[in-house]
């Protein structure tokens, strides 16, 4: 967990402004949710492997003295360790005063009780926009044209969506030969693709499935055309700029609960993927007892934020540190409110020994001028800081 | 713990965001740290009563084992309950790199597992702003002056502030002839005055420290003249708009930790206050083995955001439900980015069977116009929602 200082404090709201008003223009609507959800709910299998992440909130009083006599659950809460999980029961709690089609933003941070690694934090941001309530492809097409907006707001125009279907991989897995019962540990295989290589992933598939499921898989793979995008993912490809999208079919994306496209966002500046999501037609429906379509899309905030251009990105309005000199408080006072209004960011100083100092420090932390106050200035002069 | 809907988020999202911005003017720099600090640490002492509300989290694997093994503590982190506490450690730890004067902002949700009561929240927001490294009286009139601006800015500009100073309440109790040791104690009953009136504080203090202490009291309270600032204050009344400021003998704060000039903010639209603050000069230090100034003010986020008019604060940028009809999605995203360019907020809808039906729920959630797209639209037509 880490402490932000000012200067990274300011590009990381400026970065999340830019992404939340990219978003709010495209109609998306921000909510937001408690950092503690019942812990029940957390551990429902919703979560995936993120589950046994949580960090779990110990009972109090009473109901804790029962459960340590009883060798009872020591916990009832747990912090958030996404913002989807969290979305689904806010959906579900508060459905009969939201739009039929519901288009939502989360930003937030999330917490997760990883070991200490490095790029790894324990409480980090996420990103999120889902869309629920529309099962056709509009909703896909407004979550990618929208994140890449995004991104190209931020400076990232680089950034490229690798879609894939789920749809498509359990084709393909019938295909090669694997048994439905084996089609979750397959994909973890395939997964491996950018780790082991194609080589890799044969020779795995041989190894757990057969020697015919190894080589189909070496001969799709050396034969897979992806220039040639298939029916599922046709209008997706024809509306949005194609050079910002890129059919994969061998992109798996981890949690169990995808049901139809799903995306996975990379930049030429990140080793790794900046962001991902896709449809999860199931999983919001799991408890209100119908099905509910839903899909939606994660920015990476923290590789975001590594890949940004900070300096561009900063309220980089003209600044004025005003040092006070003798008994000047009351004119300092209207002086400020004036330079306020025509849109300074103003700062009060006590003229300190040595000026120079202040003033280094000050252009630190990103002032731009500075002007001295005291009983004979008749009117104010603003000098660039050196 | 709450969710908040979609309009509640847009006007706490304003509230904030002009809070943030008024005091950014004022050369504050936001800060952030973890929602989670070391339970040590969030139950030194520091905190009053709020270290018993604090959020336990739970030691996890060999550690919890151990613990559960030994009847060792079973918790390692708690939440937060304020953020004042965070911020004395915060400088502590970055202190090299930070200003001599620091002025920060901090804002964000604090924990406390109060029972469930009318107004209470067990998550809620803090506003604060702190300067550390100023002892002269500019800090507290730098505070008082922003507060009151961003109150102003809120249109809340009936907000004022009642002081008074750590040090006349200090010589008031000696002068009533309550003994050094009773002054903590004494200064708890003179808190009650709101509730018990000056009768009750009299009564109370006869009961517990001697009668001549009571009509000591009784008699001060009576012939107390509050337009006599006192030298202590004076030059802060000198400088803020004196009809924003009120000098207050009675008032105490609950904290123990304050050291010099003390504030609560009033508004006539809340029964209660709705922020305060005070100098706190021996608490930033206490970390560092040396003596730092510091002064603050908390303005209380959930009161101010039920004060202010809604409807003036929220971004009343135009907005356009684009409904389409048929094969039009590239057209689609291509109007929608250039009304986006034209400062609309735009959003998608596929026609549904009742268009009033998507027209009602679409005006309830901020939009004002919409416009029908399908393939034989040559001209956009945006009309108003009736």
């Amino acid at each position: 967990m880490r402490d932000f200082l000012p200067e990274d404090k300011r590009v990381r709201d400026a970065v999340l402004g830019k992404i939340r008003s990219t978003y709010a223009a495209r109609g998306y609507q921000e909510i937001e949710t408690p950092a503690l959800e019942d812990l029940a709910r957390l551990t429902s299998g919703q979560g995936g492997d993120n589950e046994k992440l949580a960090y779990r909130v110990m009972k109090r009083g009473a109901e804790l003295d029962e459960a340590l006599a009883s060798s009872g659950e020591l916990a009832d809460l747990g912090l958030r360790y996404d913002l989807t999980v969290p979305l689904t029961r806010y959906y579900a709690t508060n459905r009969s005063s939201l739009p039929t089609v519901f288009k939502a933003i989360q930003t937030g941070p999330v917490w997760r009780a990883e070991r200490p690694q490095k790029g790894r934090y324990r409480q980090f941001v996420q990103c999120d926009i889902d869309i629920i309530g529309d099962s056709s492809l509009l909703a896909e097409i407004d979550l990618l044209s929208s994140s890449l907006a995004a991104l190209s707001a931020l400076g990232l125009s680089d950034a490229v969506i690798r879609v894939n279907h789920r749809a498509l991989l359990v084709s393909l897995l019938d295909s090669l030969g694997v048994a439905t019962a084996d089609h979750g540990s397959a994909m973890i295989t395939i997964d491996k693709l950018d780790k082991i290589g194609a080589d890799g992933v044969a020779k795995e598939l041989e190894e757990r499935f057969g020697s015919s499921v190894g080589s189909a898989f070496a001969t799709w793979i050396a034969n897979v055309d992806v220039s040639v995008i298939p029916s599922e993912l046709e209008e997706i490809f024809s509306v949005i700029d194609a050079s910002r999208l890129k059919f994969d079919p061998t992109l798996v994306r981890g949690m169990g609960y995808y049901t139809g496209p799903i995306f996975e966002i990379e930049h030429p500046g990140s080793g790794s993927s900046i962001g991902g999501g896709g449809r999860y037609d199931g999983m919001v429906g799991k408890w209100l007892g119908q099905d509910v379509p839903a899909v939606g899309i994660s920015l990476g905030f923290e590789r975001v934020v590594d890949l940004v251009d900070a300096a561009a990105l900063v309220d980089s309005s003209e600044s004025v540190v005003l040092v006070l000199e003798g008994n000047v408080l009351s004119k300092a006072v209207e002086i400020r409110d004036s330079l306020i209004a025509q849109g300074y960011r103003v700062r009060f100083e006590a003229r300190p020994k040595k000026l120079n100092n202040l003033l280094e420090s000050m252009a630190a932390n990103g002032f731009t001028h500075f002007a001295i106050l005291d009983e004979n200035t008749a009117s104010l002069e603003l000098r660039p800081i050196a």
